[in-house]
């Protein structure tokens, strides 16, 4: 029996293309139209395991999703990282003059935007996904109307690429994390840790935690911060953390804690390595 | 004569509301739809200053926007942040079931996207600005149409708030960055300053860096790092600091100085005090 894994999107999105490089071919695809859908499915059983977009090196993180693990209490499994080209497609025959609105996944909108600046005729419209806007052109034969999704949107659904590799940034790769309960990391296996904690106004605070990681040779991959309004001087962090040996950085846990608030362990997994 | 701001959106839109908190009244407004126009517009003496949003304690940064500081070779003169409360409007008299549709600008999108899970006949589209969705219903009279917008663009364009505070995390804030060559703050006002750089993978090399600032009384207010794809192990950061001594500013950034590469400072301004 294939696994089943959740995606956010249709058939042919950049979720299919993550999901297919983490898991491989051999999985069953459970379509999404949210990101909390991808919790929904866990719940409910309908999927063993999920792919979610978590942050991209052009337009940032996408915060609420954490938002969404803490609400689900699920924990990250494991990441994958894939380059993203946006590609403008159209039914067969129709060219970039006959556009009028272009449909597609606010992300992939943004990370467009500046394409379009040459072509100020075409409206662009948000849609639930990149690949469902794809399919919804072959489906409804609709003229004038163009999609920005992935190259294998256009295979699928029999579109014509009109410009390939339309994003403004071309270093510009989205991570995913794998939320998968029955995946069974193995603890020898384990070389990254997504932690998120507040820390109080103390004087060098932030330097000390990040001491201590350096000294029990945790690498940083990733630090962000978010301000707590309302709570002066209070800052929320989320950090990745990459180390060899996994009782060191238990070791460093247990030494930073007392240093921080509120300190919650969303996943230790193996990281990515193409 | 009236200073001429530049604010992303249209009359009635969260930029202008940032615009009016920082610079009082006594404005006229250019309204530019894009937030590489604003820039624009300061280049051909459109405008004499422009307000620019760059981060959300909710969704984040708007990363996109540090480029275009890069592009068009701007500095920082100052910030605001103004909460941001999301409104659903539509002409007076339509109820919340007659709604079929509604437009918004995707942030606005994306922050209220749980209310509308309640609503699944209500297909959400984006536009370029929250208040020009709203005038767009008051102008050409749709029914069955909404708008997520402020309570600013209700009362300008004359639409009955159907539910009020819709966003999703009610600790909503919008940090806005202030843009004006014009403005000439006096080096004794300045406390805050944002610079990002690159540093290689040295270990604890963020960890010195902290500590220098800590050293030099800086408190880091904000940090954010970016993994540069390709380039395995080097990280590029945010930062944003608030000190009390300019002077003594100056001294951290030329102690931490050889720790960093490529190091630009985005501005030196007054931090926003309520």
């Amino acid at each position: 029996m294939k696994k089943k894994i959740a995606i956010q999107g249709v058939h042919g999105c950049f979720h299919e293309q993550a999901a297919r490089l983490y898991y491989g071919e051999e999985i069953e695809v459970v379509e999404c139209l949210s990101f909390e859908d991808l919790f929904v499915s866990l719940e409910q059983k309908t999927a063993d395991g999920a792919v979610m977009a978590i942050e991209n090196t052009v337009s940032g993180g996408l915060l609420p999703n954490y938002s969404l693990l803490h609400k689900y209490g699920k924990q990250i499994k494991g990441e994958v990282f894939l380059r993203i080209k946006q590609n403008l497609m159209a039914l067969p025959g129709q060219k970039i003059e006959d556009i009028r609105e272009v449909h597609s996944h606010y992300m992939a909108i943004a990370q467009t935007r500046s394409f379009f600046q040459e072509y100020p005729h075409i409206r662009l419209i948000e849609s639930e996904d990149t690949a469902k806007s794809a399919a919804d052109i072959a489906t409804k034969r609709q003229m004038h109307v163009g999609a920005i999704a992935s190259g294998l949107a256009a295979e699928l659904f029999g579109l014509e690429i009109l410009q390939e590799s339309i994003e403004t940034h071309k270093q510009n790769f989205t991570r995913f994390l794998i939320l998968d309960d029955k995946l069974n990391v193995e603890k020898r296996d384990i070389d990254k840790s997504s932690i998120c904690f507040t820390i109080p106004h103390v004087k060098g605070r932030l330097s000390q935690i990040l001491s201590i990681f350096s000294f029990y040779d945790l690498n940083l991959t990733k630090i962000q911060s978010l301000p707590i309004p309302g709570k002066e001087w209070q800052y929320f962090f989320y950090v990745d953390l990459k180390f060899e040996e996994y009782n060191r950085y238990r070791e460093a846990m247990n030494a930073v804690q007392p240093l921080m608030e509120d300190v919650k362990i969303m996943g230790e997994y193996k990281s990515y390595n193409e």
